[in-house]
């Protein structure tokens, strides 16, 4: 039996889910003693059943430019890590306030806010410890680049700077250059440098490199975009009603200032773009390819 | 006219410390547009007075295996950054609750809570940014090993182990054993780390770096038991009473456990053991004797 593009893809997220879920695993087992809470606290939110995009995409990308998952994947398990922390410190009370993540308490309705904070931290520093430690096959030069782009993509200037904006834009109209700025950092920075980073790690030259970055930005801004869409399009469908302009048209997204069909519209042209962007690449870059369409695509 | 310990030790501590300030004034300058609130959040905690202590004996360390300053201050700084950081977090509400911090108003009382859980965030984040930029004359390996130890004694089996540990103890009576986690973790982890970093990345052979390693715990232990024997006295002193032995047992501290007699006592015995870890180095190691010293004896 052929496979069609679904099956294809389903499997493929599916075996690298796997693998960065018992990479991470070996590299936080369960412990005893004093750092059994924190622990228990960081495991908790990194099991949480995410669907470890950032960490495919940056496996992905080392395998379309020639490299191996194995080299790469402490750097796809410290982008997930670096992941998790901001959505535990997102959901905070003192943020956006929200008891649920992925259908499961947050973190802070299940350790409190104190442990919770210190699991977020805890996760952030740790990535910079796998990325540091002991890698297979990159050079240190390589190491620290990598270090240095990721740290540089979660800073004040990258996704942090998009959370802060966020926080304030929250209840106000706002307008799409700090809607842009938003998705630019707090999401597109850290979807983009996955995908530098394993270029990267797998030895990608500066044309490689240059052509997966602007897929990176392509798929990152759309995926912030689909994902405004499904918010609303699977709350309607919930609430069996429309969740009112009033309310929609007071968030940074792009339905909100736009409307669906043009941010339909927009995603789709973001996703050919990036995928003619990474045309240069052969069958190596067929995950790329689907997973771009994927985000396009996708309903949940 | 000859300078005593005194005025050699505070002219060391004064220059070091603008050094570091400088430093970091670099590193960080103000900023317009979408990250002007972060920035002046980072700043306002950044510059807030703190003393540089462990900045300053990362210089220090690296000066008494012949290193030179510019070469490490990215680092000492990235260390001051990540306790900048850690007391921010430490200050909330959800942690322990200060409304202050060196006479000022805590970060989130007046950036609010949430930019302050960000602009701790953003201190971690930026340290490593730091540490792997562009460094003066430091080899990528040790580059990496450097950014390796800094973030594991910062992490959840350093720094926030002692945090967590720490956080679950208030109210609480606490054993020796607990006090000594929290301790080990919450301060000698990073302060100990200071002084190795400098060290290495002044290329200290073996026995010069475990030497300044066990310095670096001793006057990490004596420095935290120091400052809860200073806590108590400095109380009483404006309180005019005994602010009540019922209160303090349930302190996780060297003065609740043990006594203030008992605890001032130990913490000269770790300073003279710290001071004869160090006694194979030659001059060059004067400040670090002049710093040991000084933890024990400060008044403020």
């Amino acid at each position: 039996m052929v496979k069609n593009r679904k099956m294809l893809l389903e499997e493929y997220l599916e075996t690298k889910k796997n693998l960065v879920d018992r990479a991470l695993e070996e590299y936080f087992p369960e412990r005893d003693g004093f750092s059994s809470e924190i622990s228990e606290s960081m495991r908790y939110s990194l099991f949480a059943g995410g669907k470890r995009i950032r960490p495919v995409l940056c496996v992905a990308s080392a395998e379309a430019v020639g490299g191996r998952e194995d080299a790469v994947l402490p750097i796809a398990c410290a982008i997930e890590m670096i992941h998790t922390y901001s959505l535990i410190h997102d959901d905070l009370p003192l943020m956006d306030d929200d008891d649920y993540r992925r259908g499961k308490p947050s973190n802070h309705k299940v350790f409190g806010e104190g442990v919770a904070v210190l699991a977020g931290d805890a996760l952030l520093t740790e990535a910079f410890s796998l990325l540091s430690g002991k890698t297979t096959g990159i050079s240190p030069e390589k190491s620290l680049s990598i270090i240095h782009e990721i740290s540089t993509a979660a800073g004040f200037q990258g996704m942090i700077g998009g959370q802060v904006a966020d926080l304030r834009a929250e209840g106000k109209e706002v307008g799409m250059e700090e809607v842009n700025y938003i998705h630019i950092n707090k999401t597109q920075a850290l979807i983009t440098v996955s995908i530098r980073a394993g270029a990267i790690a797998a030895g990608a030259g500066k044309d490689d490199l240059n052509a997966l970055s602007e897929y990176g930005r392509k798929t990152g801004l759309a995926f912030q975009i689909a994902d405004d869409i499904l918010d609303i399009e699977s709350s309607r469908e919930i609430l069996g009603k429309n969740t009112g302009s009033d309310e929609d048209s007071k968030k940074a997204t792009y339905p909100a200032l736009i409307g669906i069909e043009e941010s339909k519209k927009r995603t789709r042209k973001l996703v050919e773009d990036a995928l003619s962007d990474i045309n240069r690449f052969d069958e190596k870059a067929l995950p790329l390819r689907m997973i771009a369409r994927f985000i396009a695509e996708r309903k949940s």
